[in-house]
């Protein structure tokens, strides 16, 4: 075996690994090496390489630690060097962190030993040093709790049992009557030392450890050892990281921010988090933890004047008592300031990003002690990735990369005012089910919605659930809870397709339809009281909230253009409506690629006369009906083609069963008999033979269609004469006639030959032609598997994703719910496949139906229409499989626009 | 371009072509050469190859003819010559048949044009030779119509249009007050002559034509033509036949069995078609013609004096009126029958199958005008194959290929006596759910039933349709008969799983369950009315029909033992019970590949505690009802086991969603809320939040399992207490425990750690082990694109087709019933897909899985289970694929195993 180096020091703005050594020295180490070689102070340490841990595996403990003795001995010593310290002693002990750090980030998943190198003289020596009895002791206290637990194993024996040292810390604070840590004094932790030594030497059988290499020796074993810790394991098959990696050991000198007045601690961000506009600003305090700034026990104090002044402004603090008692960094220690300023810079510099520092002031000494990406609200992240660009930081691609698609949402939709939302309630919690805030008075009826709001009322709709006939009052209403339902809902489908905020499955409602009131946890809310909705959390709130309206702001239209300048797949749209047609265009969709057909059957006279073509008794009586509905379709789709003027229409033709239009009520069935001249029996008769035990998979689709041509034939008619009429005023309308859930070409070819007829016939009426496709969705397992054959007779195909997923799994949307919980819970499944695409399974189907389609059909238009296509990975994975566009609900088209590109750039080696 | 031979001639015991050329003569030429070579005196003739046709495709009528003509003249007078006529004079004229002839069977596709060669001469040549002037007009009369119509195309003009011809006869019948064609005179018929002549010069501007060449080159164009006339093609497209092939043109001399008294024609076949014995057979008549045999017209006479005798006697002919008016050919012509004889035997020994055979005698010469393999019953069908075979005409693998897999069942299950059938009445038609015959009085309610059964009725049980609470009633009834549901509806699965007859969706009847009445058009039928079924036709019959109970001969059993020579798949049992294990192992199963475990769960108190589970609040309410449901289930499971012996047993757990099992009624809720001690609303209330929106996809299967894992507990901890119970009384039980409906590898994973975790705890409790296998089945598309990881967590696969089809075509089985009967009438679906297997769609997803499977796991057991199971093509489709066993239900176990050994025998080369 050949010696290999084993231990990379840094420190001293210098260092011997460098960011590139990841696989070596682990992301940590790396970055480490990276910041003290470019300058930044960060406290010196030294990293032991991961092929150390790899060799620890194989050769195990005693022959690595003697690998690995002399290097690690060395680098201490360089340690002890740097900051005059020396290790283990009470003249100025050295302590030590010691850390692990894998070449991939695996939070919180392996161990951590903190204040390495303490013992009887070290805590003197530390006493000396920062006059603190009380943080010494405590300090001494805790790392013995630390090193026992996680290097010498003494864990409790049981799940039941407490932990032997919280048990210590229970009886004493119990004995002395306090509650908190915080009412223990420099004695008590003294004396705490003592007992926890001695539940070692109990509990173990050997003597806690005082010398500081044995320490050392131990918290590097015990760090490589919980790379394959149960946790660790699983983390790693979860986010398919191989085991022979290793992870690296990060040994570091600990630094204090608590040693007196010219210490201090700190955390900075190098743009505001919140805006993104391109300032310094942060929190510090002085002669204090790293925790304490955090802990909310003392307020902190700002880093720049400019931060603070603006602070005191909004906290109401007058200027003098704010430079007495708050002053600024800048104001207190400007020359540390002007270096920290400087190092913030410099990293955003090399970073080329926002970020999030931690540091610590010790004695007068700045020591950067992390420096992270930071954390930042939708409107920063797209800001700071413009600016960024604009300052030519980065390229183009990497600002479209900078910008997560799916929290473009946040900029999309209405928040609630923070300041009022801290003084509200959560009565409940359902699924965030469409983004946004909301907040109304609550009505229960759909008509009650319209009455409200026509009265000049902001409403909220509370349903059970929602179903098509409360479309109207859905649209009227701020926002929609529902106490029933999934992601995948009526409500949800619908709102999101709105934009319109909804909280859907909020199971804690009782609600009482009789009454008009909802019962929460005892208290009972009425119609016309308020509430508050937040659709991207699923909280609901008791009174009224005030919500902030979304500015789009010039960040973000600039974002907008660099994506069309990578996407390969066009954005279309899910709409059913010119409103909705208009809401997508804006925001930048290419067309429509699903607009369906049924929903234009509820409203008003509609809806009876679907009803008397679906009660008819035979085919003259269906058409009779049918020619009555052909003029009002005509003009929807006249209305939706000029919304979209140029741009390309994809129309579904009749999709859902029939039995969703028919009443089912008795009163409405009489009525509804008296209407068509028959009696009520016969109608109750006809709508029970509508009755399916599994409509998902009875006699919708393209089988209705096929089975009643002639309803195929009216809506292509509409279609066809409508794109004809707008001709005639010199509006251009590209139909693209779509048939619902094809499972075999036969099915297709049926149809097809219909709407060409049909099509054909209506241009001899005109005296004139327009160019239009028909195409299918592909929505059932079959039709993926025999898309080559289905390709021959189809100009597009659409998947129809929601459905597929359905059958694929042999999932019920409308079921699901019981046991997706479970299985989500227990990690059965990793997503809920209505919402991420099921890329290994239906995944599987797509990608077969695009190759195999393509290879029939060379230049077949493809797409996606599920609620998949607005979904960030899923339009990732529609791109990588070749289709040519997404089609999603008018506010998801801005994620997709971004997803898309994403994808693109991706693929660009 | 080479002069090719176009013109094959035969006839005179000798031939140009023979049996193999059929790929240049056609299926029927190359046949007529055959029997020809063979010394077979069939009536003289010659063939023109399908190069002609296809040459003639190319470059047309003229051309093709000056590359015949020469051939073509040659064979004519070759003709002449062996018969001693003259084409086309009135000097005993030659007539000839011009018949189409495809390598392919394509029956009754393309055109046949007879009597060729009359003209004005030609039919006083007929009458001379006949001295039946009426037979020669009728002759020459339907030439003309014949010829007009194939070869002139004059054809009515529209559809609405009579055909003028036809429009002609129907006035002279008019005018002549007669009303069959058998009323009108040769002179009528000379009348007709005249006028078809003339309507076809004003129709068509030109002659009949009057010169046999240009009748002759008109019918061979005319066949030719016919290979692409619409029928055709439409045919080969549904059949796979190439239009490259083309057709030959068989032109053949006419022979009259009407030419006097030493003239006859008839029938015959080689064995009895009945009963398969191997006795010459058939019927003929003297100066006949082929169609007066068959036309009933006249009472046919039995060509052998056995047959002849035996038919006297069932007929009640006394012996002289019998040898005087009815005597069998053996005794009228013994010369002729002798030489019949030996050409019957000789076609047999040549074909080596049965014959059907058809002749004509003219004027004491005997011709043979068709021979083909004869249609016969499948009792025949298994004793002929069987019977070949011993005699050494036909090895082992042919005997097995002889017998139709389907046809089995008329062996299987009663029949109705045919005399007592004749009188009887068809009510109504259902679908042929369940084959075999029933009769019995009717009653409407499964307890009914048993009333009924337990006073020693037959009954037959009517339902609109049944459920699961049906079943002992159905078990009990000797037939069943539903207005509703499909082939695959819980009535026909559960009946033929019972074997017992049943007709389905019977919609014609009009069941009022109060009333205890079923009406079929206006007439009603009470409870105790006689009804009779034929579940093989799925004819419902009025009244009482006795049945004949099957016979299973020596042949079958033979045949039987034939398949296991040659089967490499193993045939499975679909049961539940002892009572069917012990059917199906008598009929050769090779243990239960699906025991399904819900149907346990229904008889007696069995519900009671089910129900009690199921509406239990919490894990600890239902592990208390599970303990008292658990030694029922191993009681049961012993008596499987038992009745298995030494043969593996697929258990399945529990699969259907649990509101199946759960009161719907207010009644049995309140009785279920009393025995529970909770209120009746709480039953209500849990009952209700069961439903289900499409149940099919909802919450069953394995996720009952997993998100109730106390279920899978009792259920493994009932199957394998079971066996070890029998190990002790030295009963070896091989059960194999089956997951359903998996869909995710994790969900598998966590099926098996329950069941092998609870195994291990009986193990240890037992102080003993048994071999087990945890497996899956294979019914969710999404499972067959994962196969390979599922396969990970398991010891077998095992398909279930049945969901299968739903999910990957989308269709539910109980609600398809409208468009499936609409898709195959139109065509759009060839077979019912939950019949036969889908082998282009569903079928890719089986293979898909068996490889995928079989790749991550060499040994994996494979089957099916699913109602494929038992259905012949798909039986070898799962031959194909390399699945190593089929299970179907008891009754089909016989047709399976033909079924896999055909596979097999096909698969050897």
């Amino acid at each position: 075996m050949t010696k290999a180096k084993y231990v990379y020091t840094f420190g001293n703005r210098q260092a011997e690994g460098n960011a590139e050594m990841k696989d070596l020295l682990g992301g940590k180490g790396a970055n480490l090496a990276e910041m003290s070689r470019i300058g930044i102070p960060v406290p010196p340490g030294f990293t032991i390489t991961t092929e150390a841990c790899v060799q620890y595996n194989k050769i195990g403990k005693e022959e690595i630690l003697s690998l690995i003795k002399g290097e690690v001995e060395e680098a201490v010593k360089y340690v002890e060097e740097i900051m005059g310290t020396s290790f283990g002693t009470n003249d100025n002990p050295c302590l030590l962190s010691v850390r692990s750090g894998a070449k991939a980030s695996m939070p919180g998943m392996m161990d951590t030993v903190l204040n390495l190198g303490m013992n009887d003289d070290a805590v003197k020596g530390l006493i000396a040093k920062t006059g603190n009895e009380r943080f010494a002791w405590d300090s001494y206290r805790r790392f013995i709790h630390m090193y026992a637990d996680v290097v010498m194993g003494l864990k409790p024996e049981t799940r039941e049992d407490q932990d032997p040292f919280e048990e210590i810390l229970e009886d004493l604070k119990e004995k002395k009557g306090v509650e908190k840590d915080i009412d223990l004094t420099a004695e008590d932790f003294k004396q705490l030392v003592t007992q926890y030594k001695k539940i070692v030497k109990e509990r173990l059988g050997r003597d806690f450890p005082t010398d500081p290499y044995e320490q050392l020796w131990g918290s590097i074993i015990a760090v490589f050892d919980s790379w394959n810790n149960p946790r660790a394991t699983y983390y790693r098959k979860l986010n398919n990281i191989p085991a022979e990696w290793g992870t690296a050991v990060n040994v570091q000198a600990m630094v204090f921010g608590n040693m007196g007045k010219n210490s201090a601690t700190g955390v900075g961000f190098t743009r505001d988090a919140a805006t993104g506009e391109n300032v310094f600003n942060g929190e510090y305090l002085i002669d204090a933890q790293g925790e304490d700034v955090v802990a909310g026990t003392r307020t902190p104090q700002q880093i720049t004047r400019e931060g603070s002044l603006r602070w005191a402004r909004l906290a109401g603090v007058p200027e003098e008592t704010r430079k007495e008692e708050y002053p600024s960094l800048e104001e207190c220690m400007p020359e540390l300031y002007n270096e920290l300023y400087e190092i913030q810079d410099k990293l955003e510099q090399h970073y080329k990003d926002m970020q999030d520092l931690e540091f610590t002031i010790q004695e007068g000494k700045l020591w950067l002690l992390q420096t992270r990406n930071g954390k930042r609200t939708g409107a920063a992240m797209v800001k700071i990735a413009i600016d960024m660009h604009k300052e030519g930081l980065i390229d183009e691609p990497t600002a479209v990369l900078r910008c997560t698609p799916a929290r473009l949402d946040e900029l999309l939709h209405p928040v609630f005012d923070n300041n009022a939302l801290q003084n509200s309630q959560v009565i409940a919690k359902g699924l965030p089910a469409s983004p946004g805030a909301a907040t109304g008075q609550i009505v229960f009826f759909a008509e009650d919605a319209e009455k409200w709001h026509a009265q000049g009322n902001d409403v909220l709709l509370v349903r059970v659930e929602t179903s098509p006939e409360d479309l109207k009052g859905m649209n009227l209403a701020r926002g929609i809870l529902t106490a029933r339902g999934g992601m995948t809902s009526h409500a949800a489908v619908v709102a999101r397709g709105m934009g319109k905020c909804c909280v859907s499955g909020a199971g804690k409602l009782q609600i009482n339809y009789r009454e008009k009131t909802v019962t929460v946890d005892g208290k009972v809310y009425r119609e016309g009281d308020w509430l508050s909705l937040n659709g991207t959390t699923g909280n609901v709130y008791e009174g009224k909230i005030p919500t902030i309206d979304p500015k789009l702001t010039g960040s973000f239209g600039e974002l907008m253009e660099l994506t069309d300048k990578f996407a390969r797949m066009h954005v279309r749209t899910n709409a059913d409506t010119p409103n909705d047609s208009g809401v997508a265009r804006n925001f930048g969709a290419k067309g429509i690629g699903l607009c369906r057909t049924e929903h234009m059957f509820f409203e008003g006279d509609r809806i009876s006369l679907m009803r008397q073509m679906i009660l008819a008794d035979d085919e003259k009586g269906r058409r009779k009906a049918l020619e009555k509905l052909l003029p009002v379709q005509r003009s929807d789709f006249e209305g939706i083609f000029e919304a979209m003027q140029d741009l390309p229409v994809t129309v579904r033709l009749l999709d859902p069963p029939l039995h969703e239009f028919v009443p089912h009520e008795e009163a409405n069935q009489e009525e509804m008999a008296k209407e068509m001249g028959v009696s009520p029996e016969h109608v109750k008769n006809r709508v029970n033979s509508l009755h399916e035990f599994n409509p998902m998979l009875g006699h919708r689709g393209c089988r209705l269609g096929n089975t009643y041509p002639e309803i195929t034939e009216m809506q292509a008619r509409a279609i066809i004469e409508a794109a004809m009429n707008l001709k005639k005023k010199n509006i251009k309308a590209i139909p693209e006639i779509m048939i619902p859930l094809t499972g075999t070409v036969e099915e297709m070819e049926m149809q097809e030959r219909i709407v060409r007829s049909t099509a054909q016939e209506v241009f001899e009426a005109y005296g004139d032609t327009i160019e239009y496709l028909v195409g299918t969705m592909i929505e059932v397992p079959r039709a993926c598997l025999t898309a080559d054959k289905i390709a021959g007779a189809a100009e597009f195909f659409s998947f129809g994703t929601n459905d597929l997923t359905q059958m694929t799994y042999g999932y019920s949307r409308d079921d699901a719910g019981p046991f997706l919980e479970v299985y989500l819970r227990e990690g059965i499944l990793r997503d809920d496949p209505f919402q991420v695409l099921d890329q290994e399974g239906v995944g599987q189907l797509v990608d077969m139906g695009v190759q195999r389609g393509r290879k029939a059909k060379k230049d077949l238009k493809i797409g996606i229409c599920g609620e998949h296509g607005g979904e960030p990975s899923s339009v990732e994975f529609c791109h990588r499989v070749g289709m040519d566009y997404v089609s999603c609900s008018p506010y998801r088209v801005p994620v997709a626009r971004l997803a898309a590109a994403h994808a693109a750039i991706k693929d660009m080696v």
